[in-house]
């Protein structure tokens, strides 16, 4: 038997007929970093090197821990050597999930079924550029494939969305709509030495001056008005990790711009006292406009400093961060729930340790009747592997209810990544079927096999 | 095959011999919160919501997920309401242990063997209610057909014990010893705004004034004497998180207790200085009377202030905290090991990341010539399930002896709970079957058995 | 089936190969603690009891657990009687490795393949006795029989070597070469009342008093050069957690240094300063010549004062660590990376909590064209059990190259204790199997043996 085939990773009956139940639904890719431009463009590519390759971090760190040369990895080595240097690291890869993406993806939409190695690296390589040289080889020939429904991408409060705009008024038949995420972390990271030229860029974009707490809120609430003119329903922060301090109030958050915009130096408790109160805003006006909060944790960026002067951030070089912050993370929920300001709410860790810990904190904020309000987000980043999706949704149902879960995203920058998903339904199938076969479950196919699409899809679909 | 049959969780023919020969033991739920007074009144049940669902926050944390209103939950719907908002719940939980305790306690109290879901809701209501109605259905009856030999509600030491007292006076044949445990935790929370009225109750219970440290002490010991005489012969501390101060002394402690009854504000080092020497001296106490000593860690409590507000406490909004607290333990149990004042203790946290720490904790105060004198105990709340408790028993064989194991508690408030050691022991007999199937112990099944009666009841019987 | 046999862990004919594969592979022990002296003496052993029992703390630890007096531990118990208190011991451990080293110890060191009880223990005693008793049973026997290659004791910087010198000038045929492993932990911990009498030590090891910063770095070079000539390439390192200030310079060190001497106290600050500056050093010299570093985090030690007073440390008191410490691990890593400065390094982790942040930190400062240049090191202490090594080895896989990963070590005083890496092979195997039956890797048995080969054995030989 071939190693890709139809029933890659389903080891039951039952797993098989959980699957083929939802191996078809479309797909909702509700965070992920694809550029929008690249698809108001309907970009082509210069080969597949640049296709799968080109901004794969993943990809990068495994080829850095097999010994390939950095001028191999994102040097200047030529496509056919960087591709055969990835493919001799590939080989090898038992037990990684990039060895299940890479085959996925290279079966999905090149048609590829055999086994990736140092030996047919060349024969790979040709075959796929063959492909996307040819005439209707682009990213909405790239996304139709993927049956993606919906996506949402990851954008600046100070972003002209110009693309996103395109891409509306364009309305190309099959290509999925491209909503905007509200990410504004460049306005709470006050710590950051780009934070005053942040503002300014901020201040810009709306074309009113900022110089005060209330001219901030301001301009993030006309962008905020904006982003939701162009369909976007979903925010996302990033907080390393979250902080809280329940007896900072808006005065002190306003004095603490005050220094920042002075160029003065911050005290951490002037940084707490600062993003204390502006998440907490910012949860509200969420909430305002029935939008989702997205909140992640656990990581910790930027380790190599040599590479960062190299190569720059997102390359490959942040790792999980063992810091705790149940408490911050509760007070920040509760504050805004206090006030009858807390938006649905995704929570996501890097750190694995901290799954039940998540798992139980959406269940002290669940609840004013809405079905599935606070969700445990799904396994990503580093833990967006085998073991790590069937540990989440293992830990998900123990402590709450997987039939309300929103599922799968890609928070990929790659247009290839879309059989995460695939990936994700597979493992999905076989964890559900696993209850079933066990006897832990009844096996009431009609139901488990609804539980399934819930998941999959139409959680997803109602939930934004 | 019916979903609830004998084998279920049993999967090989030694799972199913090993738990044979433990299914029919008696019940000691060393640790629960039962309420003593409706053992000594012998309480009835007006409804099947009212026993099932009236106090058990694990489903109303489920019914919140599912989007049922709080009027369906802790308010004002109808018995019928209530119980077909929780059956609408409790149809799609798959892979959540309620789903399992569910069936269980209906099967084995109502004979129900079926499938819970919102079609047959209304009829299962119809047929409890008609049982419950019945004269011989009251709390006696339902400990009786549990096989509890000897359980032990939780206590606050200014308690008067007159349920206690009550029930080892009524003496009725059959119903189980109903033991109280000392729960100081209220002479310790000095932090707490109700410290000062805390401490005016436990001088009434005693008749003596509490002006000061040696006060306190004697009222303590006036108290632990008391429970004592009424049959304790445990204690139960829940530490959020462990803290110890090696240079506190008891004049500082009495220094501090000095300034809180005096209503002063309270540093977080008089707050350690305090707890360091009360518990250190508490623990020589337990020692002295031969208790047992329950130290509990890894909560997060109270933290949805609004719901708070609303329904009170133990109400399910509780989280696992990701605190963390290796040194502070160690060093509470070392300055009582060192004294000679190390009573029998039981180690228990709710984060299942500190599962290794609190099982190699115990091997460093392991020793005396005490077989099984340290233990790290039992799963809990939210890891009072399948996946939980099976991996509280691999890490607890990994680094200690299992055989010495004193086994499940219920840590429940309801009187339908004690399927919950059904639970615990066909999880115990898979286990021990995996490690015998799998050839990574002897296919000793005399030996076998034996360890499995140690955990599941002898151990208990000859530790307490 | 007898329990023990050759299929012992493998449950597939896939299993079974691969390890058929790799199962006579010579062993590189590259991290222990066996006594140079005992080795260069070709000791021989007045029992079983002293060879076996004689200062293995994970068995001690076993022994308190389950009630063993003191005396029958480390006291005055004679053999017979410590042995058999060993065995009632061992008889009923389920789940715990210490039940497979020991039978996989008496069957590859005495051939006795039967199971160990208290029924037997005289039995056992008197078989191994009358082994121990023959002319050609010594510690070089022992080595030889277990096919190591070559091993790395742990050494203090002033130690003479003179065992290792003697080793090696012996050169005896069939002994495996015997490499010392730099342990600088005296110089750096500086915290401790030792501290001054240990620069004195090191001063005497190289004739040069030490009285300033300048002065304890010429005498630690002296000492590196020293322990290279006498082929270490390996040093090690527990940080207990790791510490690193960016604000610390050399100045400060060389201060804390004098204040230390002078007999003043030290602030925490002090102390960081120093070890953040000299630990720093000592990675550069490493990496100019060529050496691995090893470090390793997570434990604490020491916990029972009473017992470290009266059987001392390294006695089976210490436990797992839940201290965070993922910032000051990838700051002491960056600054040595950002001067071109970092070595090859190993990071072990006794919290398995800690597993993920460290197997995805190795990806931070990989590269530099180095196959394998960070290590994530195996399971070892608490953690080097089947579960152990199983999460290990697919934690491992899921955030790096197995492939590449240096394998097994015993960090064992004992002689007997190289069947460890025969239980991580089987477990290897396993594991390797299991993806492959699994079809998450091609049935290429080929590749799967030839990374099975590169973990048991080539890496390690390789790299070092």
């Amino acid at each position: 038997m071939k190693f890709l085939n139809e029933n890659f990773l389903l080891h039951s009956d039952t797993a098989r007929e959980i699957y083929a139940g939802i191996a078809n639904l479309p797909i909702i890719d509700y965070h992920c970093h694809l550029d929008p431009a690249a698809i108001a463009q309907n970009s082509r590519f210069r080969s597949i090197t640049e296709l799968w390759l080109g901004g794969d971090h993943y990809k990068w760190r495994l080829m850095r821990h097999n010994g390939v040369p950095e001028s191999h990895i994102t040097g200047n080595a030529s496509d056919p050597e960087k591709f055969s240097a990835f493919c001799a690291t590939v080989e090898n890869l038992i037990g990684n999930p990039v060895y299940h993406w890479a085959h996925l993806e290279l079966w999905r939409y090149f048609g590829f079924d055999g086994v990736i190695s140092s030996d047919n690296a060349a024969e790979i390589y040709a075959m796929c550029n063959a492909q996307i040289e040819k005439d209707d080889f682009n990213v909405h020939a790239l996304l139709k494939k993927a049956r993606v429904e919906w996506l949402a991408t990851t954008d600046d409060p100070a972003d002209s969305l110009e693309h996103h705009i395109k891409i509306a008024e364009d309305n190309t038949p099959g290509v999925p709509a491209v909503l905007p995420t509200f990410r504004p972390g460049g306005a709470l990271e006050i710590e950051k030495e780009t934070f005053a030229a942040y503002v300014k860029r901020l201040a810009e974009s709306t074309g009113a001056e900022i110089y005060r707490w209330q001219d901030l809120l301001s301009a993030l609430e006309r962008r905020l008005d904006f982003f939701a003119e162009n369909g976007c329903k979903i925010s996302d922060h990033s907080l390393e990790p979250p902080v809280f301090d329940p007896r900072a109030r808006e005065d002190d958050a306003a004095a603490v711009l005050k220094m920042a915009l002075r160029g003065e130096k911050l005290s951490p408790a002037n940084i707490v006292a600062y993003k204390t109160r502006l998440l907490s805003w910012l949860g509200g006006e969420y909430h305002k406009r029935d939008w989702t909060m997205q909140l992640h944790m656990g990581v910790q960026r930027n380790n190599n400093s040599r590479m960062l002067g190299l190569v720059g951030a997102d390359t490959g070089f942040d790792c999980v961060s063992d810091a705790n912050f149940s408490p911050a993370l509760a007070r920040i929920l509760d504050d805004m729930e206090s006030r009858d300001a807390l938006p649905r709410t995704i929570l996501y860790a890097l750190n694995p340790s901290a799954d039940d810990m998540l798992a139980t904190m959406i269940g002290n904020f669940a609840g004013r009747g809405i079905r599935g309000r606070m969700q445990w987000g799904s396994a990503w980043w580093f833990n967006d592997n085998k073991p790590g999706m069937a540990k989440h949704l293992v830990t998900l149902a123990n402590h709450g209810i997987i039939n309300n879960f929103v599922g799968m995203l890609t928070d990929s920058r790659s247009f290839l990544s879309y059989p995460r998903h695939e990936y994700f339904r597979r493992i999905l199938a076989a964890q559900l079927a696993k209850w079933v076969d066990d006897g832990e479950f009844p096996r009431d196919m009609g139901r488990v096999g609804k539980i399934a699409e819930n998941i999959a899809y139409f959680n997803a679909k109602n939930y934004f």
